[in-house]
């Protein structure tokens, strides 16, 4: 092995600049291979300067650091790429450029770093023949095969501590904070930062809810002498019957819109005569500092992806599996999302301790 | 001095909690006095079990808890106080009762703590006989007379690591990110978070900006090659002949609505071309543990407050000068407000080192 | 089930107080059931009020807290429990008084939530008659069964904070800095945080080391343009033939000593004519509030544990494993201790990295 | 102004890098001046590439950094540096060469960020001819003339912290924990943190104590049923009539060292039956990130010394007083050294709330 290339696709997640680290180091100290990063996604095959040399230097001081020293603003999809031409915007399909870059440039493997849509573009790519090794990334956790991917913990951290600061304002004001977190199409952050912060309703897309349950919750409370109570929404949550506010765009960035459901489900409260407010996290969950673990895991990962490139072991991704770091194939990836298990130990834990999920 | 009371009015702020530890255990200990808590601001004088005694089994573990043991939960003005009689909402003037209540208990004084809402109604209940001390709060740090007042602090670190884990996003994905911070009349908070999170440009309502300005700040930054750019913004900024999307209500509590100034200044940038993505950090900037710094302010103004009952210097306000802590009349505290001082070194500053106001 | 008890043994960790609040949470809401809290571990068994009934009020905003709300100060081992008899401290057995104390007060189960030392008298005591259930609690992560245990993410997370401060201090004063870390038999704090921390030399119990080996390393980086370097060494690193300057006591209560194997790495480097520094983290690792993670997992372990008390499947401990709760025998749990696989990916990972172990 | 140089001296701070970034991008935007960085403190001036340029782009990204780009590592005090000659150590006086050279450079001015030490022998150089401005650097906070420094605000946070930790432990164990802070000859790091975190003992350096005050104080909360204690040192704390630990060495780095008076205050309580546990804080007081506050601060004093520079406004210090940058003489600044005033409003607040300081 004497080249490999590393790209970042999608939203930006803690963790990210620990991977290229650990993959710059492992690639150069171990294998004594020249290291590529691509720029922007797959952009950087298609654009001027867009493949850059990555140094022992180049890495230093990245551990810490949030965000992708690659950068991660891209024009999407690469066989769909938003172009602008006789003045229309049309999509072209630039996948072969991305073959022949990594041709040119004889790169052996190229590690992709992404969430599914990126690992599933990743997969295309390597039916077209490129050496791909595939690193899930998702804050959240919703990319199957592995157990977590880096970025979570850290925004389940973030979410908690929220929840803290929601806290005391709650129980001052006898009032109902709710908190809009990340989620389309799975709770896990909700669920998590949830039972860790004590939210006394969690709603989550896979549990569609009632309004009115929740508003029983939030009487049952005042009824036991609890003035207040906090409530922790997915921004996928939908109220049973109801649809999804937002929908899965292809580029898993987080666009928080005006009357999303955080809002729909303060608004409701207030209206039954429940002082309620409502925050919305948005970016400060994928932003800063990786947590100790994210930066455990991403390091473990970087290091995992280049050895697996050196067993020519391609279209695999690196995976967490209790504890210890295997693979499995893209296509067992891609062929199924995680979503949170509603029958699972975590929900019934909840239910137990008389959180409510609004459901029923 | 044998007896006081003590009350909290307007939205939560941490360091309320430090300053009654510190009143309690003062007035107990050096003063052998009883103590009392008015619950929920001026209501706990004509509620049913409003008013509670605290010992200093009461404070225990209360330094580092934001928000107020004695609620905050008002329902304002007690000149206007809002009830419901004959199923229609009308006011009533309840200011007697709480002369009374301070007659009955026989409080030789009653602390205060609150913004300037709060002191003006103190100040105004002092007129008619009530023996009572000032206790600055606001986060926003728009109270005359004193240098800082605690929960600023607090709020100005929330915001600053907000604005860290933005830069990490922003520079990923070469996005503007905007942060709209609290602050109705006074730019404090996102003067200060501006300058030490490192924002390109800071809109506050003290100077008046033009849309313009902003962009013309981002395009420059694109054309030194930062392909960024972080615009940190009072809830209160207004465009140039514009006006205010908030208008300061009564009771100084923080709701964020729908459409404020940083979704429009959002809105704007993004419309002129530049990708962007807006947080409004709302509540969690007074929620939480307070800061050292707010803890051990907090903690000299309630030492000092009772202090200052004892030499019975009613109608006073604790104050931070210098680093010292003095006494001022309540009467100059209410008569001006404090706003940034544009003309102030700490504007120069930001202004030489590249920073945009958006007003020039 | 209509009693059961809780029992905290051992050193306090981050999440005790949470996983009482789950089991007091569970029991009452799920069935109905009272609880009693043991105080000071065993010793509330023969101390004057030495158990307390726990309620839902008793619970209230623990979950952030760290510590445990029923102490932690006792005089050890029952078996062996220290007493005044004759002006001579005298060992008695005091075991059949909790067998006593728990039929007295008819508790169905005990929850018991301790490390190796607590865990294997809960096995002791069952086989006496005692219904026990077992909560693993370690900082160290040294209890077998169980991939991990709750306590160990919060302490990695401080260890980490502190590498991370360090790293600036090394770097501006051109020195070697090391950080002794918890780890007494197990070296898996030094090693997580170490490469969560990017450490340059981690050494570990499991790994004898040579101090010829970590000077090689600081003299490597000093050679390749790296004038600092920061170390993280496990108290119970020991060099090769040499001999551990702790010795696992029964409590499993931190004590750092002077002249412990963090100061003898620093002298001898300073000897060598390198600048350094040494730190003692010490009880800051044990303290403060939980992380989410720790949270999530005693919040988990509380409620499971209850359900398996429901069960009656005694002398089982609650458990993680790939993300789920399980069981386990606590006969498997104290048959083998758990340590650092030196075969390990991460200890692969981290040497492929250019991570010295100071045992080559 | 054409040319102007930075130069760190002492041990880093929290800050250093933010002053750095303030005063470059103030001078290139507000002056278009051209800046040097002097490497390593005074040894820059006789070092080979002891002096380097710095644009923008240097210090981008420097504000939440922790340390100095500059280096601190030294070899002390330009007028008795230690050189080797003939195989000794031996002193020689190299202040003419940096006389020197600022004149071959032209440089208009020299900022010297520093501690009183530092700041000392900048007021000598200017003496012989350098135009010196300068910037106080104290996370002691020490230096007279100035209100504070930048570092104090960020130490005074992490002790907060690590008390804040130190008591969960103290009332799980039941136990007297002893934290040792920075603070030679001022005690200000202790008294601060000692208030913001609770402590019920506090001994400085300006309030010699008596060991059996302490005892006292630990049975009094005993008596009064709180069987734990937190007590904050001073690493210059002494018994009356007894004498300091440490003495002040030239270069203001600390070092800590086994048998320093926290553990002598820990090991006489011990000894006196009250389990006891010493923590020594040390480095991990000055590395990281720096507070907003901090941040906010030294990015003032950046700005500040070199429009003080474009004034030719030499030999004087910028400083803080009643929230305005201001600036002093260095004459009068090293003239006396700053103290807790033991008489001051703080230290009485303290004292009436029941903190012992050990003195009577």
């Amino acid at each position: 092995m004497k080249r490999i290339g590393i790209l970042t696709g999608g939203g930006d997640a803690p963790g990210l600049n620990a991977v290229i680290r650990a993959a710059v180091k492992t690639a150069i100290y171990e294998y004594d291979c020249e290291v590529f990063g691509i720029r922007n996604g797959y952009d950087g095959f298609v654009e001027t300067n867009g493949i850059v040399p990555l140094s022992i230097d180049s890495v230093r001081g990245l551990l810490p650091r949030g965000g992708t020293i690659l950068g991660a603003a891209n024009r999407g999809n690469p066989y769909a790429r938003k172009i602008v031409r006789d003045d229309k915007e049309t999509l072209i399909d630039v996948s072969d450029e991305i073959i022949k870059g990594i041709e040119r440039l004889e790169m052996d493997a190229l590690l992709i770093l992404g969430g599914d849509g990126t690992l599933h573009i990743a997969h295309e790519l390597y039916k077209k023949g490129a050496p791909i090794i595939g690193v899930p990334k998702t804050i959240d956790n919703d990319i199957s095969g592995t157990e977590l991917a880096f970025g979570f913990d850290t925004a389940v951290g973030i979410a908690t501590e929220a929840l803290d600061r929601l806290h005391t304002t709650a129980e001052s004001h006898h009032r109902v904070m709710v908190l809009e977190l990340m989620g389309r199409d799975a709770g896990f952050i909700a669920l998590h930062a949830g039972v860790a912060g004590g939210a006394d309703v969690i709603l989550i897309p896979e549990l569609p809810f009632k309004f009115e349950n929740i508003l029983a919750e939030v009487r049952r409370r005042v009824e036991a002498g609890y003035l207040f109570s906090i409530v922790a929404v997915s921004e996928g949550a939908k109220p049973r019957g109801g649809k999804q506010v937002f929908s899965r765009s292809g580029d898993d960035i987080y666009v928080p819109r005006l009357g999303g459901i955080g809002q729909q489900v303060g608004g409701y409260i207030e209206k039954q005569g429940f002082e309620s407010r409502v925050t919305v996290l948005g970016h400060l969950q994928r932003g800063g500092s990786p947590s100790s673990f994210d930066r455990w895991l991403a390091t473990r990962f970087g290091a995992a992806a280049v050895r697996l490139a050196a067993q020519r072991k391609f279209d695999h991704m690196v995976a967490l599996r209790a504890g210890q770091i295997v693979d499995v194939p893209l296509a067992e990836v891609t062929a199924t999302a995680k979503r949170v298990d509603v029958n699972d130990d975590a929900i019934i834990t909840a239910r137990g301790m008389g959180v409510s999920f609004g459901d029923d």
